[in-house]
């Protein structure tokens, strides 16, 4: 008999009924002769609400006490689903993580799982128990509790799903499955029924929000198959696994990122270590850098753009400008008004036409380009903040529809 | 140096102003010079709002998810008291029951404690850290995690303290000490500084809401003496330990039960087995019985009384009809319109006179006594519920002042 670990977010439990709701799903999945393991969410704001608890208290809360309070919020949700399944006449087991067996390193707030022993939860479904676990935390070598980070519970799904060797691992989540642009913008988009842990990271990366990609990573890295769907619609989903070629469409889907800017160094020497100095500074400061661009040297110097989230381009262009200083750059620019728009896509690794089919996509709707940047599988271009969405529409239209 | 523990309950911690409260006297303790280790409540109202949630799904969720649930409110509390703590500059560690060595029985929701592993404990003091634990809960020999019952907090607070031979546990609440009478109806009630363990038995069981009897048992099995004070109030507070005779006061409290209601049983036939019938069965249906009175036989037959919780009333009735018709009585009646007033003291052992001084002065206030029952420690009377304020007022001016 198979294993199917699910997952339900935070707004899949956000109140009693949802939580009711959920327990059907789960004992229609065991009745149909399958063993359940179900990993939880804490219910929709409780966590915000927690946070908002503890910076009432300090204003830069410790990590480790951090955890102890988040891990809560996941607790309450396994405890009431596991009564709404008994409820329905099922026996259910819930379990905190460490109860569950997930032990992990001791970064506090962003812990990453090291094992999971699964012996506890393989002896709750061997009595036919659906065992009911707490995602987002675990248990640090010290024995302190621990959370994952934002997305966490998806890694908790996906984790335990490998440990168990499970068929499938079910993500269900408000949206319907991963669609080839957001619905929000391009109406026409369509749920893409098959997708490759590659594309999926790089839509993480290129802005889409349907998962994290700590989680995807993982499921890639040991070959576990997945699937992403709505817990209030019964059919659709998009299937997340190794997929390394497929026949037809080449480009999957297309997203938007409106949460970056850009930082440009004008006018730098062009000599061995200025970029180090440049982005060895950002790193140190803890600034992930995005997309890199620098022209080709005239005269022994040049132009260099990057951009950084725009949560992030105050520092970084503090920084940016006593490096500028030091390195004798005629002057150090940010611009917050910039979008980057991206197609993803396996088939293009062997279809060397799709960029230039993109750009010119662009050029006929009058939208310029003002950074360029490839990789195997995806293409990004940054446009003006005002164009992304029309940039979106067309390279949708473009490739898809 | 020795170590002091500390509980504080739910109304100390109720908002984030009363702990950050908490916080500065728990800092203060450890600046002259002691080690200190808290343990508290789920804050005001959380532990009500979790079972009101348990409620909406499961009409009688099952205990050991309801265990699980309610373990969170405490955990919550310990993260947000860490965190006030290093707020202040101090070192904190907190501590979930089972983190903290707590290890219980598996009688969910009214679990025991069977040992405590203080090795955590002293490490973390060791490292002069303020160590708080999450009272109420524990882990169970099948490693789930459980909760003590109502006033499960003291009974943590003093097993702790047992275990690690403590100097002196400190049991914070919303109330001064222990009283000589509640003062809501008796205004010249005064504080009792120090009272045996064995009053504080006799009065938890007479109706004062002070401390669960439970925690107060485990003191007096262990010897560890602890102090009852106010959280807001600095001074005053009343010390329990082991107290074999005082000079001085022969009465140390009086006390008021309005939750009381009485059975009869007229013209009981007066023979063996009895008493054994009634009682056996109401204490198969886990029915308390307090006071029992029998009075002396005439002609072969007699009348039996006893008192139960007011809760419990009907169940009991019912029981008693039942058994009334199988042993011919001539009626069972019911009546809830009792109170019982209590005098307890240690001295009264020695002071033959205290039974008689007690009944005349209701007879002077014109108060009817419906049924005694008396202990070597204490003397309780049934009243009319109607007089039950005045009666109390009545003996403790008598004994008290």
């Amino acid at each position: 008999m198979g294993i199917i670990v699910q997952k339900y977010g935070g707004s899949s439990v956000a109140d009693i009924e949802k939580i009711k709701h959920v327990a059907e799903k789960v004992t229609n999945t065991q009745k149909k002769g399958n063993k359940v393991v179900v990993v939880v969410s804490a219910m929709g704001k409780t966590t915000d609400n927690l946070i908002n608890l503890a910076k009432q208290i300090h204003k830069n809360p410790p990590t480790r006490e951090m955890d102890l309070l988040l891990s809560t919020g996941e607790i309450v949700s396994v405890a009431l689903l596991c009564m709404a399944i008994e409820n329905l006449g099922f026996e259910a087991e819930g379990l905190p993580g460490f109860l569950a067996g997930i032990r992990t390193d001791n970064i506090h707030t962003k812990a990453r799982i090291r094992t999971i022993d699964t012996r506890r939860i393989l002896e709750e479904l061997k009595k036919d128990k659906i065992v009911v676990v707490a995602g987002f935390q675990g248990i640090s070598p010290e024995d302190n509790i621990t959370t994952l980070g934002r997305g966490g519970s998806d890694l908790t799904a996906i984790a335990i799903a490998g440990a168990l060797k499970a068929e499938i691992c079910e993500i269900y989540t408000d949206v319907p499955g991963v669609f080839t642009a957001d619905p929000n913008i391009v109406p026409e988009a369509r749920i893409i029924p098959v997708i490759s842990y590659k594309e999926m990271l790089e839509m993480a990366s290129a802005g889409a929000k349907v998962m994290q990609s700590r989680a995807v990573e993982f499921a890639q890295k040991y070959h576990i198959p997945f699937v992403v769907k709505s817990t209030f619609i019964e059919n659709g989903g998009t299937m997340v696994t190794e997929v390394d070629f497929k026949e037809g469409a080449v480009v999957s889907s297309v997203t938007l990122d409106e949460k970056q800017a850009k930082i440009t160094f004008f006018h730098v020497p062009d000599r061995p270590g200025v970029a180090a100095r440049i982005f060895g500074a950002l790193g140190e400061a803890n600034i992930n850098v995005d997309i890199i661009v620098q022209n080709v040297s005239t005269s022994g110097y040049t132009d260099l753009s990057f951009t950084v989230n725009i949560a992030e381009i105050e520092r970084a262009f503090e920084i940016s400008q006593n490096i500028g200083k030091e390195l004798g750059c005629k002057s150090v620019t940010s611009d917050n008004e910039i979008a980057k728009v991206t197609v993803i896509g396996l088939g293009m690794m062997n279809h060397p036409g799709v960029a230039a089919r993109m750009f010119s996509a662009l050029a006929r709707a009058g939208i310029n380009i003002e950074m360029i940047s490839t990789s195997e599988i995806k293409i990004s271009c940054i446009v003006r903040k005002k164009d992304g969405q029309k940039a979106l529409k067309t390279v949708h239209q473009e490739f898809i529809k």
